[in-house]
């Protein structure tokens, strides 16, 4: 059944509320005729019965060949010694950059209505490596590494991506003037490629003190370029300026040109299987990765239905204050299409 | 001129802005009537022409010696090979708890107004070792320290504090789920702590979530306890909830029963010595001071008077979007003493 007009991605459905909202994307890309074939693998922390596992050989390869895919939440498997699997996924296909498009979203009110920006995190490295150990009793550590490799991989994606999206600034997040090697050598590799954009301006920004810029005038923000820790703290933080992570697009950038969207909130168990759950951040990132394919007219397609059916606020489900299943919402995204 | 009857308290108005402000805190207390002397030492940037010197010996014993001080704004002197002031203080001192009480002012508008935590920063390990090195060409590391005496002494703090002052829940900050080992130890030092405290409540937030939270519902913290890091970056982004630094108390614990409050605020070199400058942050930093002295009721005049003229909002100065002077401001505190 495969149309050589399609293009192939992979979807991992993932765990909880996962299937539903992966449903929910199947159907708005069919109603939007967008020529993409999924090609779907059971990744989550539900051993799938057919293999006995969480992740198989086929599922990294699937993403490997296609180099676009889609993943809804994953939990960590239960049991000492289990590795996340968001994390897995990392490591094996080399995701380096963490892309987070924040905006508010017309019609669904918080404290903030001008928020705008892009997050991009190195997701490799840094406080991730894992490296920790107890010193004597009583005493660990970790290691934070940085390379000069990474950083400057993750601030080329940043200029390129501020370049080709007609972003204006790119600024460097980070606490230099404390970690003056790591940091420091993160922001020698974010000077020397802005260099190379002298149409972008670029600044470096303290960590804390961004964060309190970010609470009190979140548009002073264009492009925000980070190390893996601050990356995880700032995009969260800037989810939570929009509405929180059940709104939030994102998509991982690995190398060899990859890009794996995903929705980064949770599996929310207690709701799976209920038509309950709100597919709007898988959407979103569904968006990222047409986007990423360059299918520019089904990505505004798909993005302007789902922000209309927001802005509208007839159908929305219960986490957004509403009372709508997760068909109903999608019913009506298909409505604008 | 010393009288017994006062207590005697460090002064180091600092650099900057730094003796506007100290000026400010000095009328005030007269005018209070607080029974105390200040002892004040020069400790800044500029070179003591006396002393030749930033940071003089007598200047820590003075701390030593009272255990209460107060201190404005520092800056880092200039050149290679110096360390900041601020550090310097919290090393010399064993400043071992940054606890900033963050509360919505009356009358001084921002997007939240129901702000009212207590960030508790351990302040002296950490991220802030100062052990990094450069492993090979390109690759740098970072050490992260956490020690159970450490993490123990700021979690009783907190828990101290939390009972002290009629606070119900203690939250722990962490990345535990990915620094293992050490915020792992962080967290169970936490608990063994929380044990001895059963009338509060204790709980865990993950610091991407808790930055998330605490941008969409700030009032769903009461006291936040966590590493050094973590902290510096949610009390900044707490602060900016409340309309940022120049607004933020701050009283640094040390070992021996130490209180040293400062303004964490910077020395605004632009606006020094042309009366412009915001005393609010010394204020009521020097109100957590009397606080910890059991001064209560000069704390409660003071804290009212300053907070009265601000509601208000007849004298605000600059940064407050007002017109007023530095000493007109005074006034007007004194005004309402
Ligand atoms: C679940 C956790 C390991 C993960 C992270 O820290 O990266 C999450 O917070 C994220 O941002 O994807
Ligand atoms: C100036 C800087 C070294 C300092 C810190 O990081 O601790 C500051 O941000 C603070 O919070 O006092």
């Amino acid at each position: 059944s495969s149309d050589s007009n399609l293009i192939r991605a992979t979807l991992f459905p993932g765990d909880g509320i996962g299937p539903e909202i992966a449903d929910s994307v199947k159907q708005v890309f069919k109603v939007a005729d967008v020529p993409i074939e999924w090609e779907e693998h059971f990744v989550g922390t539900d051993i799938d019965p057919r293999t006995q596992s969480f992740l198989t050989w086929e599922s990294l390869e699937s993403v490997r060949k296609n180099k676009v895919g889609l993943k809804g939440p994953m939990a960590t498997p239960i049991g000492k010694g289990h590795r996340s699997l968001n994390l897995t996924l990392r490591k094996e296909l080399n995701l380096y950059a963490n892309v987070r498009p924040c905006y508010s979203l017309p019609g669904y009110k918080t404290k903030y209505d001008d928020v705008d920006l892009i997050t991009i995190r190195e997701n490799t490295e840094g406080e991730y490596s894992g490296l920790e150990h107890q010193v004597v009793r009583g005493v660990v550590e970790s290691l934070k590494i940085i390379t000069r490799q990474a950083s400057l991989r993750v601030a080329e994606y940043a200029f390129h991506y501020a370049q080709t999206h007609g972003r204006k600034r790119v600024s460097a997040i980070h606490k230099a003037n404390i970690m003056k090697k790591t940091d420091g050598l993160f922001l020698k590799c974010c000077r020397e490629v802005a260099e190379k954009y002298p149409d972008v301006v670029y600044e470096e920004v303290v960590i804390d003190n961004c964060c309190m810029m970010l609470v009190k005038n979140p548009a002073s923000f264009d492009v925000l370029v980070m190390p893996n820790l601050y990356g995880d703290i700032i995009s969260d933080l800037c989810a939570g300026l929009i509405g929180g992570l059940g709104l939030t697009p994102s998509c991982n950038i690995g190398e060899g040109g990859i890009a794996l969207a995903e929705a980064v909130h949770g599996s929310a168990p207690d709701i799976a299987g209920k038509n309950l759950a709100n597919p709007t951040a898988l959407l979103l990132s569904s968006v990222t990765m047409l986007r990423h394919l360059e299918l520019h007219d089904k990505a505004d397609k798909i993005q302007d239905a789902v922000l209309k059916t927001i802005a509208e606020g007839k159908y929305r489900t219960g986490d957004l204050g509403g009372k709508s299943k997760t068909t109903e919402f999608t019913n009506a995204i298909c409505d604008h299409l």
